[in-house]
This record gives C-alpha cells, sequence and structure tokens, in this order.
C-alpha cells in the first residue's frame, strides 16, 4: 500500500540531502496521490543517513496520519493544507536552505534578477506575512499553510507558475508535480537567492528584468510550445 | 576504564571535522562522566585524521589530567570552568567555524533572526566581553570559562536555553547533554551565523523574531510538550 | 562519424559538471570541426550523469541538426553564430555558475583586478547589452550571438584575447580552442568573478591594475614568447 | 639524488590542491635542502592530478635549474629570492586562493581581528607595493620577491614571525620551515582573510585585538615556552 508515494517522497528527501539544502534533520518532502488524497512524508527528526522508504508516514489531506510507525514531519499540517488549496500540485518541499532562509529573514521577496529565475519561476518569489500571536500559539503550522494560500489568492498569484513561496522568519516552502520537482524547484530557490543576494551586491539600485525576457524564458521552459529539453 | 566517555569525545571530535567547522587541528570536543567528576577531551595538536578513541585524555573537573598518554587540548581548563558551572551539561565544544568567529572578531551577538536559530538557542547567541591583560597573562584559558559564565551569571541566562556562546575576538563555545549535542550545535550555530551575516547584508535594519515566534520554535523541540521529532 | 568532436564535447560538459558550474541540467559545451563546418553539442535538459558522448547531437554552423537522436541544447543557435563569426575558437561554453550570473544580472563588466584574471583575459570580460523585446521574441538564441559578436566588433575586441562575455541578465558565455579550453575559460571566470566581487566588498574605490602588468601576465601565458607550462 | 626535498615539496603540492586553494594549474610549493643550497619545486602548468614527486625540478637559490625534466615553475625566481634573503625557512607557497587574492586585490594588508590569526602570525599579514613599470618589463618574478624582502627589511619585520605576504594586484606568498608548514600557512591565510572580510562586513569599524591577545596567542603555540600540542 501507498509503495509508489513512499518510494517518491523517500527520493525527494534524500535529494535534499544530497543537495546540502537541509542539515542535520532540517526540511522535509513529500509527495501525494490525489485520488487516495494522502501523501507520503519523511518522518520527524530522523536523520537523513537513516531514512528508508517504508519510514514515510501517509497523512490525508487533513492532516491525520493515515499509515507508519513513526510520528510525521512537525511541518506536515502545512503540506496538507498546500494540497488541499493548490489542486494541481503532486509535491512539496521544506528546506532551510541558507541563502533563501536569509530572503525570508530579512522579509524580503526575491525579484525577478535574471533567466535563471525565470527559467523556474514567473515573477518573484513572494514572502508571505508574519504570522500573528494567535496564529502561531494556535494551530502554527496549519496557519503556516494558510497564510501562504492567502497570499497567493489575494495577490491573484498562479500557484502552478510561482512555485515557492518565503514564509517570513522562516524559510522556503516550494511545489511541482511531484517531490522530484519540488525539491529540484528548492535546490534552484537556493542558487537563484544566491545570485539575487550578490547581484543587489554588486549593483543596489539593479531592477527587475524586462517582462517580455521573463516570458520569454518561463515560456521556452513550461509554456505551451516549450522547446528545452526532450519533450514530453 | 573511561571507555564509554572516550569513545562519545571521541565521535564527537570526528563529527567537527566531517562537519569542515575545525579545520587543521583547531577545535575540540569533550564528554563529561558527572560520577566520577571527569571528561573525556581531544589531545592537543593531532590531526583528525590520526585520532583514535584511546587518544583521548581523561581530565578533572579542576583541569588535572587523570589518565592518558597524550597533552590535553590547550582549552581544556575553559571545558573544566564549563562543567563545574553548569551542573546539567555532558559535553562542550570549541570550533573555529569561520561565521561564528567572525562575529565573535566583529564583538556582536548573534541576534535571533528566525526560525533556525530559535529551533536551538532560545534567544541571541550572546558574545561576552574581552579578557583583560591580567586575565591573559594569567590563567588564560580557566579565564576564558569564568569570563563566560559569569556573562551568563550575570544576564540570567539560562545555559540550558541558550546552548551557545561566543568569546569576543576567539570564537564559539557550544554544550549540551552530550558532546554529540554540543557538537551539532557547534554545526547549527556556524549555520545560523550564515543566515544572520547575509540577512544583516539584505537587510542592516532587521529586528529579531517576535518573541512568541522564538518561544513557540524553542519549546515545540525542547519545551515539556515538545513535539518535534519520535518522543523520547 | 564526428566520433572526436562528440568525445570532446561529452568531456567539457562533465567538466562543467564536476567544477560545480552548471547545476542541474544547466550549461553545454560544444566542440567543432571546421573543416566539415559542424559542432557537437549537448542534449538538450539531459542530467550530466545519464550523458554519454554518443548523445552529442551534430549540428551545422547555421544551426541545423545534422546528426543525433535527442535536441540540441536549446543555446545551440548562440554556439552557431559564435562559431561562424568567430573564426579561430574550436569550442564553446554556456554556464550558469553563481559569481559570473551575478555580475551579469548586475549589468556590469567584470574588471580586471588582478594577475588572476590577467592570466586568462586581455582585459576586462564585457557584458553585452540587453536583448531589444523584438529580438527575444524573434530567434532569441541566435540574436543573443549576434549581440555578443556586434559587441567584439564595435568595440574592436579581439575574441581570441578575450575568450568570454557576459549576456546581460543572463550569464556567461566563454570560448577558446577546443571545447576543453572553454570549459576552462568558464570555470576560471568563475573564480575571477568571485575575487572581483569580494574586491570591491573590501575597497569600492579600487582601479584595474596598471597596462603594463596586464600585458605581462597576459603575455607570459598566452604570447608568442610564452614561458608559462611546458611549451608547445 | 635530492629525493627527500622532491617527495616532500611533491606532498605540499598535493596539499594545496586537497586544501583548494589552487584551482586548476595554478600555485606552487617548493621545499630547500639548506646546505645544497636547492630547493625542490613544481614543474610549471601540470595539472596536479598528473603530478608525481620526481616530475619536482632542483633549482638553484640563483633560479638556475639544477635537475630535472621540466620547465619550473614560473614563478620560481620569486621562491629563489625568499630562500636567499630569509635564512631560516625552508619551505614556500604560492596560491591563488580566493579571499587572499581579494585582500591583495584590494591593496590591503589583513589585519589581526582574532586569536585564529594571532595563532599563526605575529601581527598584519602585509600587502607589499604594487611593482613598476621597468620591474614588471625586467626580471619580473626576481622583483616580485625583491619587494617582499624589502618590504619586510625596511618595516624591521620578522619573516619567521609574520609567514606570510600579499604581493599587491596577485596574492599571497607564505612559507615556514618545511614546504609542509608553508602550505599549511596558505591554508589558514585563506581562512583567516574570510573571517577578516566577514568580521569588516559585520562591523566596519572593528580595531586589531589588543597586544596582549595576540602575543598569548602566538607564543602559546610558537615562542619558547609553547604549550600547544605534543611538545617537540
Amino acid at each position: 500500500m501507498y509503495k509508489d508515494i513512499k518510494e517518491k517522497a523517500y527520493k525527494a528527501n534524500m535529494m535534499l540531502y544530497k543537495l546540502g539544502i537541509a542539515p542535520f534533520t532540517w526540511g522535509n518532502a513529500s509527495e501525494c496521490d490525489r485520488e487516495k488524497r494522502v501523501f507520503a512524508i519523511k518522518p520527524s527528526g530522523v536523520e537523513y543517513e537513516a531514512l528508508t522508504p517504508d519510514m514515510m508516514v501517509i497523512v490525508d489531506f487533513d492532516g491525520n496520519k493515515v499509515e507508519g510507525e513513526y510520528n510525521p514531519s512537525s511541518d506536515t499540517a502545512t503540506h496538507a493544507v498546500l494540497y488541499s488549496n493548490f489542486p494541481d500540485i503532486g509535491g512539496v518541499v521544506h528546506s532551510h536552505s541558507i541563502n533563501a532562509v536569509s530572503f525570508a529573514q530579512a522579509g524580503l521577496s526575491v525579484p525577478a534578477l535574471g533567466t535563471t529565475h525565470a527559467d523556474f519561476c514567473f515573477g518573484e518569489v513572494p514572502c508571505a506575512r508574519e504570522l500573528t500571536k494567535e496564529e502561531v500559539n494556535g494551530e502554527y503550522e496549519k496557519s503556516t499553510g494558510e497564510v501562504i494560500v492567502s497570499h497567493f489568492r489575494e495577490n491573484s498569484i498562479d500557484e502552478n507558475a510561482v512555485p515557492a513561496v518565503l514564509v517570513r522568519s522562516h524559510g522556503p516552502f516550494t511545489w511541482g508535480k511531484s517531490a522530484y520537482e519540488a525539491a529540484k524547484n528548492a535546490g534552484t530557490l537556493e542558487i537563484v537567492c544566491e545570485m539575487a543576494l550578490k547581484t543587489l551586491h554588486l549593483n543596489s539600485q539593479i531592477e527587475t528584468i524586462p517582462s517580455y525576457l521573463l516570458e520569454k524564458h518561463y515560456m521556452r521552459k513550461h509554456g505551451k510550445n516549450a522547446y528545452y529539453g526532450q519533450g514530453k
């Protein structure tokens, strides 16, 4: 049961580890099964080197454990809210990568300053608002997801074109069609953030790239007529 | 005799090496046995690749060698003072990790700017005062420990909630329930310092996170009702 | 057929991967055969770990595929324009290395601030102009090559002495007598950019090195009477 | 003949490579035999992975090749001048490590900002003056050595207590009792420079450490009554 999504979640978690964006036990990846309305996620606080596919925990979209020996990641409720509200995504990742966290701690969105950014994200990576005391002391992880979803809905941001967000004072969440894509987006976001930080360092007055260049790069990789890669 | 603490001290020293936070022979870890009032510590100036568990030196809480072929770490007296004064700790680490040393050299405490910090430390990591000429020319390493302890006592900082300090112009000391925890805290501190440096770079006016967020994250990992990880 | 240039292009692509300057599938290297007026280039979007020499795609100098199962790199037309217009080059590389991209995103040429720079490039690494909306929406990759060539021709820059350029808002292209040299230049440019960024950080008023020092270092490695290395 | 110094020079060169402070073929280490007044040095432009001990070239203190199949490093004349003028040194290293080069390019000496610095160098690492056009166009590498020696003599700096210098616009030279020590000093200098750069970043007004702390740390490791390490 759930073998397929456990395997995929496991692989994406190990990818975070290999990319060096989840030091110690920080960070978690999940893969969902839309039909069964469940997802497989990393157990909480387990070291990556000790992880195996069957240790993944199965959780439903309300955040309740369905199967598994271990406690699921402490960020599980955030994943559940994202799956419930973003109907096209198949994987979610949370990481503590250094440069992305630095933007989150600085309370800054990541502006689209070049084509490396445009290749993965159609516009800035937004930094959502700080959670209130009530939200933090209530259902904290669930509220984290709700703040993300509200930010996207209120600002009419398409989550399929902007597969990443910074949670203020915390760090990035990314997603995609699969846990693999979500993990790749987490790795890409970290590189894009390092580039943005260094670009701002060299030229603090820099503006975002022209919209036609943003669109061109995003579309050549993700649009209907995409011509990057080997086709579908 | 002392086999258990030698093994644990050895493993923590190798962890510093693998984390890349103790270049060349810099840095040292110790594990103590509270009943026997001794600790096992790295021999001075020995390269990590040549280290074995039985080379660890056994020292008592007054800093006197109890057993071992080698000279103990030159920072041994500092470890001894910390064990004497912080009754709940079981391991101590000193490292020369680059970002933590940079804060120590700048004479700055590390502010709590995000949840990565809050997950390991309840409030800022303090930078203790510069030692006086008399202290440096007297029992230097012992005074280093005393300056740390005084800083915590005078400012009513709980060493169990703030498991790290920066010695001004020198570098970090960290501790924990075991040498393993102390080493993990040393690695975490380095990452947190890199994040803080980059956050200040992006936004020099940034303020520390709200106290309710600091408390939430610290408590969900270390409090009575902690729900991070797999339980006790 | 084309076995030799496929092998060379393959090795240069793997060199980008090993140097860490082409994260994920970003970046591509090609080697040309001037007699046959074709070049071998990386297939688009294929992961480096899955790459083999026979997957390289053969393309002519007009950018048309001549042989190969896969789609060539999406940047193929840029390579073609460079081979057509720079008659002495035998290899081209495009990378997304972090520090070089940061200069490109900042819209800044890389000034010659030291002998590490002078050893590989006779003067600044220029940042070419932003492409227009028409160019981006037309034959984008071909225009990218044309903007590079125009920049060199209009500013009378010798492409054999300056084997690198930054495409504004995008990143670096480098070249050389072979794909190997182009890849080595890409790796060198990244290091030189990190040095330049840190130099400007330490001293924002710094000026470029004296022309006699630039000439000396460039010539001792690349001039008629070069005495670096083991001779021809 | 010369087998011992060839082996030692080889090992120090490989140490530069492993420390990551000599990218590509940049950087060179030598070990001298004071009785025979010769030194063994890396051949010019040979990749580290292809290096063997017997490829080391034997050169006398006037910079003339005494034995060896290969051309010696292009920086050989600088090594020769240092051996001639600094009577106690047994090894010399030149590297292109990124942070040390950045200070050299910025034209700045590296101030003693902490004990990591004091542990290896008694005071700032000086940045020597830019070479003149005549020096560069004359015997460039020999003049480089002479500018270093003059800087130490004119400023009464003891080369045995300050085992490193920055050549303006170029990069670091380090030395020690052996090639191994010189290589270790090159690695240490790079770390110390990264710490200094980040310290200045955090606090641009920072002053050097008190002289009593500088002296304490230097002496506990290098003085008559040194107590760091396992004794002689």
